[in-house]
């Protein structure tokens, strides 16, 4: 671990980001449970990974646009792939209650913590490829990598093919996977109000680019091709994080206890 | 919703929390669907409310402590509530995949945001009372009051009967719900290390506080008695947001487009 630490200075000047991370992660205490407990207590939706047939991104991506006007951002992208893997696959996907997941609407219940849609995608992967204590990492690696991809990319990616707004509609980087932030700089740089058709747009078309991005990797996880570039930015920074330190911080990004050792 | 917008000097002094908030919340687009779009692609599990019995809050407190370390924040506070329910009740908790939700740990695979415990208790107040689509807006108002007891109570509240980490833990106020402050006011506080015990007890410890309070609000739910405290920031800042702009802000707190109107 000590020598992942990133310094003070890649903190302040931004240069940590992802180079320096990515090794193992932590061992769950207990270890591996692999499937006893889990059959011992659950059903079959306790066993990993998930039958998975891989779909189309552009047809997702439209269905996460239009699902987006229905049960908002998070509920959209667990939408957009369990709906199709219903009808293509069937059980486990018809028992998971997606429209419940319509509270990650905002950051969760508008409190705008984690982008919705960052949280959809962390549930479909952590689903379908399963727990890290299932015996693979890349469930959470993969939804890792899509919030870092979030963060660097110029939003929204997925422009849909009937959208109901028909006006240009900025692109903006977050530099963030949570929801005040992304949605506080493209309503800055858009001068248009938390209400406005295009404010809705935009993050409906957010959802879209998202989920478009999940399907090439679990495609990709489907094909054996998949290489994870997530990682778990709390074992750099000796403290759970983003990587956007002074956003918040200014040049005073303060040392947690013990990380300068 | 005028009336409900907070102004610049409750922003900035903080005195605009939740007694200007919760009113009503955004209507969804295209309505109430109630169950019958659910039940053509779903199964039983989209029929809202899950059965519920009442649970003991001590000893779901318990659980939730010695879940911690096997799954951490979020899926010990859902497997706390759910292994209970699987046994009482037995459906739609046995097709639950509780373990996938071992990726809240660490603010969402260690980035930070949201704490887990926050994200668990949230996915267990709308998959039992339902999405607020389905009839009823107290599952999702019970998870927004549950984050605003989290960021004001000095924490954690319980402590196990029989604590791996036997000398105190000291308490504090979060004043967010999200993981890297909560975390981070608190290793400054006792300063230790992200990886000491006392760290992951306190941890540990946060996750039983706020199943037990989870279940109280649960069972009062279940007795008819429940009113909601819970609001939904976003309708207030007219931006997603937390109550704490200053934190990161400090004085300077930008206004959102259109905010001042």
């Amino acid at each position: 671990m000590e020598g992942e630490r990133i310094t003070r200075r890649s903190l302040l000047t931004g240069t940590g980001k992802i180079a320096v991370m990515g090794a193992g992660i932590a061992t769950v205490s207990g270890g591996l449970n692999l499937f006893s407990r889990a059959e011992a207590k659950g059903g079959p939706t306790e066993k990993w990974p998930w039958p998975y047939k891989k779909l189309d991104p552009a047809k997702t991506a439209e269905i996460a646009y239009n699902e987006w006007y229905r049960i908002f951002c998070g509920g959209a992208v667990v939408s957009s792939v369990f709906s199709q893997l219903r009808e293509k696959v069937g059980e486990p996907y018809k028992s998971f209650p997606i429209d419940s997941f319509i509270f990650l609407e905002g950051g969760i219940a508008g409190w705008g913590t984690i982008c919705g849609t960052n949280a959809g995608a962390n549930i479909v992967t952590n689903l379908i490829i399963g727990p890290r204590t299932s015996g693979s990492e890349d469930g959470m690696m993969m939804g890792s990598e899509i919030m870092q991809w979030y963060a660097d990319t110029s939003m929204p990616t997925f422009t849909p093919k009937d959208s109901k707004v028909k006006t240009e509609i900025p692109m903006t980087v977050a530099n963030s996977p949570l929801c005040h932030v992304s949605v506080g700089k493209w309503m800055q740089a858009a001068n248009k109000d938390l209400n406005s058709p295009e404010r809705k747009d935009r993050c409906a078309r957010l959802t879209a680019s998202v989920a478009y991005h999940l399907v090439e990797l679990l495609n990709d996880w489907k094909d054996g091709k998949y290489k994870t570039r997530g990682a778990m930015p709390a074992k750099s920074y000796n403290i759970q994080s983003q990587h956007n330190c002074t956003d918040c911080h200014g040049s005073n990004v303060p040392a947690p206890p013990f990380a300068a050792k």
